[in-house]
């Protein structure tokens, strides 16, 4: 459907598929000075995470509300509703995307982790990725893309080398054509 | 050291990190028209495979022998020697590797599994990764890189997109000076 709000999960991570550390530390991701987020944050208006992605970001000093991008954050455990500048709902990933799509609005950001990307993926919610690759393994961590979700075939819409050896990759979902 | 023949662990794998199906077929490889792994094979002579790989390939119509870059196979149930076109080794990969870099040679290829680069990785054997990278995620598998094993930093080296959406990554290992 022409200009439906995309669903995008962006992340970076490590070369072996690591989101963060096993104790969620993110130390070994970075932004080379050559390389901006910018763009990409013009194109959404919303973002969902995790309940364990939204804990880690305020642990790290994060702030949500206040901002034209609205913050959704599934949680079993939390009621759903309003608070602190982000809105908690436990109903299902394809749920609340049918729910924003209703709505005029912009893409969609899927910014982690991976239990929540799995959801998704199984779903079939994700329409665009778009990966920062930083160029170290890390041995163990939490993986972006933990198995079991059927297989999702991508196209791959850019690839870019920036300094300090980060790589963008950005892929969409290419799915068999409807009749 | 200069001219020390290097350790290159080289492979193709899904976006999400897997090398083969959870059953070990690989059809979700492919190599486009415009990419050759040509170059890269004049740039070696030694390939070293484990036991399962090595299995996969053969039952795949692989043959071994007859050419001039020499085959091992790490097992540790199979008796050591030469059979077959490929050389059964059960030593560590340190101590191959060491011996094969008392001998003149080009580079020498990792052709897999996940379990071999792991060990390889452990041992810090790994000098460059040379991955081409499938646009799919495939879910579920056999993994390139499975945990555990220490951090290990690498620098990129090249970065090149292909037709239908292949990536070819190749990266050098940035291993600390030693004084």
């Amino acid at each position: 459907m022409r200009g439906m709000r995309k669903v995008i999960l962006g992340l970076g991570m490590s070369l072996d598929g690591y989101i963060a550390r096993p104790n969620g530390t993110l130390d070994f991701l970075f932004v080379p000075k050559d390389y901006s987020m910018g763009p990409f944050f013009t194109t959404i208006d919303a973002e969902l995470m995790g309940r364990k992605t939204y804990e880690a970001a305020l642990k790290m000093g994060g702030a949500f509300g206040g901002r034209k991008t609205k913050s959704y954050v599934f949680s079993r455990m939390q009621p759903p509703g309003e608070r602190n500048g982000v809105t908690f709902v436990n109903e299902t990933p394809g749920a609340l995307v049918a729910q924003l799509r209703e709505q005029r609005g912009k893409n969609i950001w899927l910014m982690g982790g991976g239990e929540l990307a799995r959801a998704f993926l199984k779903e079939d919610l994700v329409d665009e990725l778009y990966l920062g690759i930083v160029p170290v393994l890390l041995g163990e961590g939490i993986p972006l893309f933990p198995s079991v979700f059927p297989q999702r075939d991508f196209s791959l819409l850019e690839n870019k080398s920036y300094s300090k050896g980060l790589i963008s990759l950005k892929y969409a979902r290419a799915r068999k054509k409807m009749k």
